[in-house]
């Protein structure tokens, strides 16, 4: 029975990843990133992001594939249900910051993961965004994240996997305190 | 020269924005929503989100389609990059969100628009979710939308849209004031 670390467990290249975090301690500046989304609208509620340029580790770079993504209103909110709407877009985006971490501390800790859910549901009363009661917020006024876990571990060890992944998830962070938008116009 | 407002400008039914809005205003409950995503993780940094069913109105509804998009990690994030990250999608469901609005605004107020086109960036350092740094948040530091937006109205007026469409946007409120999320493990 050995106790090294699969060099491919959960599909994680641990080398790799602990390399990567070992270069970012010797250079701190190379952990700076900017992402972005470019967006077109198209008609009505209906508009297209296109998602390919990012900066990172000092220089331009791109990933492989040009992302498209439609987002729409459903027609009981007077669209055409091209895509799904905005705020369906962020609970997918805190399924899968905390699923990715949830894999990448798995395989550092010698966790193989056979599975892992999860459903987010965010409830919302559109009362705010129509303007018509001002004590309502126009956002979510909660988010749920319900996860099912199961791998080589006790229940316990594989709750404090979602715990460690919660701690370090860059988009449960912007959704829990916020992030300054400063918005211009051309 | 007439100054009725044509019933689709800008692909937007107005008369059933209104005639919504008048209905949620003599019923509020109705405006009661609920969003889901539900997660799977596949292999490494890469999970995918089905998008389908929500409540609202109600009572229990759906997507006239299925929605399924998957995240990853770029390469140099020890990802495969079958996907955007998940920070890419919140920037996109930020511009979806205020361009949705813009055009519905736009339509409300008898403007037609020709073009409307963003940019999102978002500035972060991952210091914070590389556990390297304990003054690194681990979220975006700073978000950025560039707007341009063409249409048959003066500059200020186009100007005002952005502005109502950001004080009424439920993805703006989200990002910049925070939800409270709650994790529950099956």
């Amino acid at each position: 029975m050995s106790t090294t670390v699969e060099p491919n467990r959960n599909g994680v290249d641990t080398a790799t990843l602990f390399a990567t975090i070992n270069a970012v301690k010797a250079a701190p500046e190379a952990a700076k990133f900017q992402f972005r989304a470019e967006n077109e609208w198209i008609s009505g509620t209906h508009n297209r992001s296109t998602i390919h340029g990012f900066f990172g580790v000092g220089e331009e770079r791109a990933h492989e594939h040009t992302f498209r993504f439609d987002a729409d209103h459903p027609a009981i909110l007077v669209g055409r249900d091209n895509g799904p709407t905005p705020v369906e877009f962020v609970l997918h985006a805190l399924a899968a910051c905390l699923t990715a971490g949830l894999a990448n501390i798995a395989a550092a800790r010698g966790i193989k993961l056979t599975e892992v859910r999860s459903t987010v549901s965010g409830d919302i009363d559109l009362n705010g965004i129509l303007g018509l009661n001002p004590d309502v917020r126009n956002g979510y006024q909660n988010i749920t994240v319900r996860f099912t876990v199961k791998g080589d571990a006790p229940a316990e060890k594989l709750r404090e996997l979602v715990e460690q992944s919660r701690a370090r998830s860059a988009v449960f962070d912007v959704i829990t305190n916020g992030v300054p938008v400063k918005i211009e116009i051309d």
